[in-house]
């Protein structure tokens, strides 16, 4: 018998409608003679209300409290999804994260699971009986409720699969999987059928929205199968496997694009040792993010430093950047939310030299100016015009060979 | 240090602003000295939108998911409490059912507390903090979440009060105390400013609806006073406390009235013994409440016996009254939908005879036919026509002299 890990997202149970869709396909995977261990997000947008809720009563929100507030969400899904798969002849039965023994630091708002403790699961399986698991939440080692902060029930699906031994952790969610483009900006973008963990990371970290980072890696880490796919069309979506050392790789499987990040410069550094390793402490004292960072060449004796950051870590960079540039007499401090990544994704450009360079003629062909480039072993990213980039992902996807036959 | 345990229902914790308005008045009572423990029961209409939910999503509600679906609502109301608290600078800390060591037997939707482990809340306590716990719900012997009925969340904090040795049990809700009769049927009803808690007993069991009857028990079985008062007003209300063999009690306390029986009568009974424990036994396996009985004096060899239970049981006990009538040769069975109970309380019914015969010519003199008669040491209870009921508990407030000076 199959063990499947099925993580259902907000819009999969958003409504009465689609958790009696999600409980019929659930019933029609044991009848297949699988093992199913269910995980569901909260309906909809419970999350948010709830958040506006505390919004509207209180200015100060102990995490503790947070934590307790938000997973009443999960509570709420898993309990009616249980009433539904009765309703369809399945035996299910509910498991807060806390029952389900998944045990976290005491991080609360983005507590990291340190131990899944599987045998009240394991239990409920051997009974013939299907565990309805609350995503995105634990129990911390101090017996407190916590989160998983941000794409917290991909983790929880993930841990599942992985301290269970599942065959595949199937991750339900409103698109039919993952694209060599946005869809939306890319009308011919492929879905594609198979990638590597390592793939699906650089996608994840270069602005494809579907899986959160962490719960990739964490299933690159266990090696834990991943299948992304619709719960509105049931059909089968993007495997996220191992690479096979055999497999042809193509050389480049995805065009990705962010928008979310702002570019700071610091301009007129002084050309000393460790000066930059200061400022980067700095900031990650302050916990903001630094995705790309490009040092110029420097001229006359000075350099200019400049990062993308998320554009909502913005005031925090600027004030950091800034107390910075005075202490050390850097020249001056420039925000610039007018920019956007485009990237390329793929494992085959380890073995195929000449990547970059088709990417840097096929912008410049199609007159889209480069402000900064960085490059991983299976990615490039070119930071451009925010107003540049959806013509930067079409000229790409078509220079690459993405539009299909 | 006086510590006290303060309960809001649902509609002192009904949105924003009254969250903050019992966090004031929380902080308040810290200010003068006391330590306190908070219980809440869900916001307003939550556990009512939830059952709405449930019903939407499916036919089929296994009760330990039921259970896990409903205390998601006072898991919200606690969360949010906590942050106003902050906000009023009070240092809380929320505790569910389970993290309040409320350990129940396993009866989901309606389970009894077996023991209060106390620790936490304690040492909560001990380190100056605020602890606002999760009404109505526990955790069982088999380590799943379960519900303790209606009236749960007083049932949780006189719980608490007696673990921990509270002083008092304050119930905040939105009346003023309990009355001498319902204010919206006697308009010159006086608030009480002191009850028995055999009294508040029957005054709960014979139509009063501010204290539910479980908590009011459970209070008197462990000596811990109850202070019922509004958290709209502030001002002191009820306390319901022991009967002290010196006080002079009134004769009639209170005027209480219930319209959610029916009567039924099942009509040419033959008279031999063990028949009518046979027709309760059945209706108990039912479980169906039966709450008045009276057996009329028998005639021509057979007798009439009439009973009344909620109006919500009637389909049931009539459908097993008639196969028991059908069985023993009974002549008919009828459901008398039309009326109404009213009752007299007061502890010093004792010592005082000729109430009965006073009340009975008090509704004779009102023109009030009376149809059945129960009476407990400290009540009487008459059944009458539910559209004569309303001037029937006025002509017994003026006659009983509780109008007021």
């Amino acid at each position: 018998m199959t063990l499947v890990v099925q993580k259902y997202g907000g819009t999969s149970v958003g409504d009465a409608d689609r958790i009696r869709a999600v409980a019929d396909h659930v019933a029609r995977t044991c009848r297949q003679g699988n093992q199913v261990v269910v995980v569901v997000s909260a309906m909809g947008k419970t999350t948010d209300d709830l958040i506006r809720l505390a919004d509207d009563v209180s200015r100060t929100q102990p995490p503790r409290e947070l934590d307790m507030l938000l997973t009443a969400g999960e509570r709420i899904s898993m309990a009616v999804m249980c009433m539904a798969l009765a309703d369809a002849g399945i035996d299910a039965v509910s498991f807060t994260g806390s029952q389900a023994g998944i045990i976290t630091d005491t991080a609360h708002t983005r507590a990291k699971i340190l131990e899944v403790r599987g045998d009240r699961l394991r239990q409920a399986l051997d009974e013939g009986r299907v565990p309805v698991v609350a995503g995105f939440q634990g129990v911390s080692t101090a017996r407190d409720v916590t989160t998983l902060g941000r794409g917290g029930s991909d983790t929880t699906a993930v841990a599942l699969a992985a301290a269970l031994g599942a065959e595949a952790c199937e991750i339900y969610t409103d698109v039919t999987g993952v694209f060599s483009a946005d869809p939306r900006v890319v009308p011919q973008a492929q879905r594609l059928r198979r990638l590597s963990f390592d793939e699906m990371l650089d996608i994840a970290a270069s602005g494809g929205r579907v899986l959160a980072l962490r719960s990739v890696e964490f299933a690159r880490n266990h090696h834990v199968p991943l299948h992304v796919r619709s719960s509105f069309t049931w059909e089968p979506g993007t495997w996220v496997v191992e690479e096979e050392p055999t497999m042809e790789n193509a050389v480049v499987t995805a065009v990705t694009h962010d928008t979310s990040e702002a570019k700071l410069t610091v301009s007129g550094v002084p050309d000393h040792p460790g000066l930059a390793a200061r400022l980067f402490r700095a900031l990650a004292d302050q916990s903001v993010n630094v995705d790309m960072i490009v040092q110029n060449v420097s001229q006359h004796g000075t350099t200019d430093i400049s990062f993308t950051v998320p554009t909502t870590d913005v005031p925090t960079t600027l004030q950091t950047a800034r107390a910075f540039g005075a202490e050390i007499g850097a020249k001056e401090v420039v925000a610039d939310a007018g920019i956007a990544k485009v990237s390329l994704v793929g494992a085959g450009m380890r073995s195929h030299p000449g990547v970059s360079a088709t990417m840097f003629e096929t912008l410049a062909a199609a007159g889209i100016n480069i402000e900064m480039i960085s490059t991983s072993t299976i990615r490039v990213t070119c930071v451009v015009r925010a107003d540049a980039v959806e013509r930067a992902v079409q000229a790409l996807h078509t220079a690459f060979g993405l539009d299909g036959a």
